[in-house]
């Protein structure tokens, strides 16, 4: 089968960066949403990309005024799903919610249309029953599409073997490098191993072996890396980081999250609020 | 106190590193090990450094005649500790070994000198009672010291507060970048946080939830990384890589360290034997 025609639900930070990736890659693109403001705010960060990928010269004028030709928004789902060889879902990070678009997908989408979920956290199990064609659904997960590019495949037990050859050429055209997570795993590869290292990093930090300045100049002096752990948290976002590590059942996480909360409720955030572990 | 005279207990690996870069510093080294070959081997690899930091114009070609000639090996530890402001104890990872050279030192070094043990894996508390003087006896614990420069100040529950300024500044002359372990560690800050993240990589290896490659991809292509887990574990050497890991007491450490088993039983040590992970 070959995909031309691309729907994202839920027009949020992820499904507007799948969105305008899959647009420059030549697909036609409906996104949907709920709220029509989601499409204002979808539309700048759209622009601030693509002024990005203008001055690194990653894409020409033309080939990104093409891109947003090929791109439209609607509030109706029934016209977004119409045409789609394949549904990306961005929609908010909650089950039940997820469950409930999936649930409507089920009964509106055309028999040919490949379902997939970005999900961060949640397995594409506890969704697939909702579809009403589990063995043509997967969670296919993409990072921040236009730094971190990988996109992980990640069937479930039912998911159909066919799907993922198709997954991974799609997700090559989208400029992504596709790796296969061969059973259902929390946090994929990369989430995974990103959050048992921040986990140690923090574990450092509220038992109080040295300071967060010299976790981070530990890592980033080592590895010759851009940023250590708290400034990673800090570019995550500390209220996603808090939502995770609460989660956790050991005790380093617990009082991890407890310390996360404390800049969570006096709004620092990080990066986007102008100030977390650090002032930016 | 001035440091000027810096003694090296352990021409291995990190003895000759330290000893080179304490001698490019200015200072005056001497080298001490009980094996005559370690010597050859040790100006060996001394002169490798060299060349490279020649070729990246790190110190010219007079500079490290200048420091080869502050630099001398000896078979004799009175004649090695004689004029010593500080020791830097580099002999190999074994707790008796150590506690027995130890011992040694506190007969003969004289009264002014510093002690200090580079141990990876050991806390400094499990040594200090054999030196004789624990309140100057602190880790001072390097990386690779020509690439990742972090030295980790990591006193014991014992020691001197006075030492730590010293170390500072003696980490800082070595062209380091020193960092403070408030409290003793297993790690210290940088191989804590690597062994979790190595960890997290390598339940997902055991677990079979993706390949080698994918796991590896995974971290380099998000985090624009030049190596991922496993390529890390071949440099650092799957010998070393299982004798940590084996003394986890965690299942998927244990069936870690068995995977690892299993290549180090084959003779795959990771790039120091062209065949770890990957071939080289
Ligand atoms: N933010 C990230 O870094 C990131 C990375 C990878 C994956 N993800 C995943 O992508 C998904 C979206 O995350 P996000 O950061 O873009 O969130 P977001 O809050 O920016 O966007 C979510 C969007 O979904 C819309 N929405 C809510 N209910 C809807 C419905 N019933 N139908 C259609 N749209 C609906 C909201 O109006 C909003 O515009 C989540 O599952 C998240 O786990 C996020
Ligand atoms: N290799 C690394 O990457 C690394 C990094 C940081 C710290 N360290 C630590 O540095 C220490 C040395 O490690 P290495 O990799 O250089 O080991 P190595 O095996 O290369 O060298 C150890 C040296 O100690 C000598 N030795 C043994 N007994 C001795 C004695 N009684 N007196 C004097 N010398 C003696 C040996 O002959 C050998 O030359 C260890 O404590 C290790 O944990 C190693």
């Amino acid at each position: 089968m070959e995909i031309k025609h691309v729907c994202i639900l839920g027009a949020g930070t992820l499904g507007s960066r799948i969105g305008f990736q899959a647009a420059l890659s030549g697909f036609w693109v409906k996104i949907y949403d709920i709220k029509e403001e989601s499409f204002i705010l979808s539309q700048k960060m759209i622009s601030k990309i693509a002024k990005g990928l203008f001055a690194a010269e990653t894409y020409s004028k033309d080939e990104i005024a093409a891109a947003l030709n090929r791109l439209s928004y609607t509030l109706n789902d029934e016209e977004a799903v119409a045409e789609a060889d394949i549904i990306s879902e961005s929609v908010t990070e909650d089950l039940a919610l997820k469950q409930q678009v999936w649930a409507r997908m089920a009964q509106i989408a055309p028999e040919k249309t490949i379902f997939t979920t970005n999900t961060s956290y949640l397995l594409p199990s506890s969704l697939a029953a909702f579809t009403g064609r589990p063995t043509r659904f997967c969670a296919f997960h993409f990072h921040d599409v236009f730094y971190s590019k990988i996109v992980d495949i990640m069937p479930h037990p039912e998911t159909d073997a066919e799907l993922i050859p198709i997954l991974d050429d799609f997700g090559k055209r989208l400029k992504q490098v596709p790796v296969l997570v061969k059973k259902e795993n929390h946090g994929y590869l990369f989430n995974a191993m990103l959050l048992s290292f921040l986990g140690a990093a923090g574990k450092l930090l509220v038992n109080e072996v040295a300071t967060i300045e010299d976790i981070d100049k530990s890592w980033m002096v080592n590895f010759h890396a851009p940023m250590g752990p708290f400034a990673i948290l800090d570019s995550i976002g500390l209220d996603t980081a808090w939502h995770v590590t609460h989660q956790l059942p050991d005790a380093n996480s617990k009082a991890f999250a407890a310390l996360l909360k404390t800049y969570v409720d006096a709004g620092k955030l990080g990066e986007k609020s102008g100030e977390g572990f650090y002032r930016y």
